[in-house]
């Protein structure tokens, strides 16, 4: 198949250095953007094409660049891949599966915003034979097999109970190492963890766009709409974590004052811990009780959950086969491994296609 | 896709009940055996499937069965399902796909037997376009989506450092009995956990088979083989924890004598928990020092092995992209999570067929 990207940052950099890598066979990446220009290449793209990309001189709007692939869909199956987070390319899928492109994306916002949008690529991106193809497995977990699995659940006809995972990579690291059970481990105050976090580079810019639950509803609503819910953001409970104070102030201050809301979940924590349990950020969906939620959860010590390291992301699969949860963790963030999601993503259209 | 399944017992059975309830419209059983007669149908077959083969006068032989499926490849891709854990059978797969149909199945032996058998596998289905298509997620962990993820991470060029998990069901439930850091747990003879997996139809008939690792040794085979290792029975090192003096024993006598060596294994139990370990009966594939192994090795506490509950199957893939290994899993075991697996492949052969 050919590949024509819209967004080169790090994940599209990624992935085109893994197509050249292991130089692929199948894939043959012929078109890239960024939000300025493009370029389109009768060949396949080489090592070189960042500085091919920097003099390229076709000026970018989705409409131009679409006009452009006309040649690659004559002579291939060609598949759009969007590694923007943005919106608006999101809602331009339905104009090139109508188009016969297929699309492959890491950007959630075409799965969790609206519903209407979800539902217009659903409706054009059917399975029947012959129609457009769309995979978005590095939207949860980035490369870890979630939402295959799912759909697997799904399309056997199991019944899904509950999903239920910690999805955020930064809030796994702050709750994995704020709160815990490992007696031998230095007590730490929450706002040093954030702190840690985000000089680490763990967080966004401002680590309330972690906090406040919103990236991990965005999960929740995707992993519930292939499970077939038509969830929304107002559908979803979310618990924000971020002190209602410290909500409208700038970034700087929220980072300056956030110590002062350390005994709050110290106290939250210490709650836990006599209990024999542990502070983490999950997200659920719910389809027997209809409560899907994010919230700050407790789980004792023998629960998977309990013992999840790093930046880690874990999710659950309770379903009538599964009773005892089928089980999926590891790295659910990083250029390397959304990256890897996505390649996984386009082999299964070439496959499909060829 | 039409499917042709030869073995019916209860994989096979609970495969074609799951896709009566699920009414699919891709996929259409017309072909049943069992190893003395079989039935082909014309139309897809239903619940009384059962009682149509019974009273099939058609004998059964692997070529007779093969040619009564001539008109069905006419009309449709076509996919032999293997339900046995025969050898006869699968040393018939090249056999199959030469003629071209494809095939799927939770029979270990054609990825776990003669290297050569499974080298001809793979050089006709090589995955080219129009070549016949072999699926077996369910040869390892059942229904887990073990194969297709260790698949995903090969083609897409990820270097595979090592495999390693708890891939018998029997075993899983064994030691997590037997070997726990709870310090409320009843401790508990070896033997007798032994005892009641049998009775809870945990087991083989006899556990030797069980216990000896070959069940063990031919999934670390087939996850060696996915990741490109030649691996075979005698490249594999395979602890057999049954006592050397109970191999040649009747099953009742093997039974009866076990507790004699219930000190044996307490003793490796309270050195491992002295330490802060559980044990645990492991698979390795260890591609870069070439050691690939079956062992009963120890785990501490916060090891998610260690945390296993029930006769779960787990399996952790340490990569490039994955230094914090991407881990699954679940249930590992029984007819409806194994029907689940090979239904998952059928159906992506429709989708690539289509």
């Amino acid at each position: 198949v050919n590949v024509a990207i819209v967004g080169v940052g790090l994940v599209g950099s990624e992935f085109i250095a893994q197509v050249i890598a292991t130089q692929s066979k199948k894939i043959a990446v012929v078109a890239v953007a960024n939000s300025r220009q493009f370029l389109t290449s009768p060949t396949p793209l080489t090592a070189s094409w960042k500085t091919d990309l920097a003099s390229a001189s076709k000026a970018f709007t989705l409409d131009a660049f679409t006009a452009s692939l006309a040649a690659s869909k004559a002579t291939n199956p060609t598949v759009v891949l969007d590694c923007t987070s943005n919106e608006n390319v999101a809602a331009y899928y339905p104009t090139w599966l109508e188009a016969g492109f297929h699309v492959v994306t890491p950007n959630k916002k075409a799965f969790s915003g609206d519903l209407s949008l979800y539902k217009k690529i659903k409706e054009i991106a059917n399975g029947a034979p012959g129609a457009p193809l769309v995979y978005h497995e590095s939207t949860v977990g980035a490369g870890l097999p979630v939402i295959n699995t799912l759909n697997d659940l799904v399309n056997t006809g199991d019944k899904i109970t509950k999903i239920e995972g910690i999805f955020s990579g930064t809030l796994s690291y702050i709750f994995n190492n704020f709160s815990t059970l490992d007696a031998s481990a230095e007590p730490v105050q929450f706002s040093k963890v954030v702190s840690v976090a985000k000089d680490l580079g763990y967080t966004e810019p401002d680590p309330r766009d972690d906090l406040n639950g919103m990236d991990v509803a965005r999960k929740v609503i995707i992993l519930g709409r292939v499970a077939g819910l038509d969830l929304t953001q107002e559908t979803v409970n979310v618990e924000n974590i971020v002190p209602e104070s410290l909500r409208s102030l700038s970034s700087e201050e929220f980072m300056k004052k956030l110590p002062e809301f350390d005994s709050h979940f110290e106290k939250l924590n210490k709650e836990a811990i006599q209990n024999g349990q542990v502070l983490r950020y999950v997200g659920l969906v719910d389809p027997i009780h209809g409560k899907s939620s994010v919230t700050l959860a407790r789980y004792p010590a023998s629960h998977p959950f309990a013992s999840l390291k790093g930046s880690d992301n874990i999710i659950a699969f309770t379903t009538e086969r599964f009773p005892s949860p089928l089980i999926i963790q590891g790295s659910g963030a990083g250029a390397a491994v959304t990256a890897f999601g996505i390649y996984s993503d386009i082999l299964k259209i070439a496959e499909r296609t060829q």
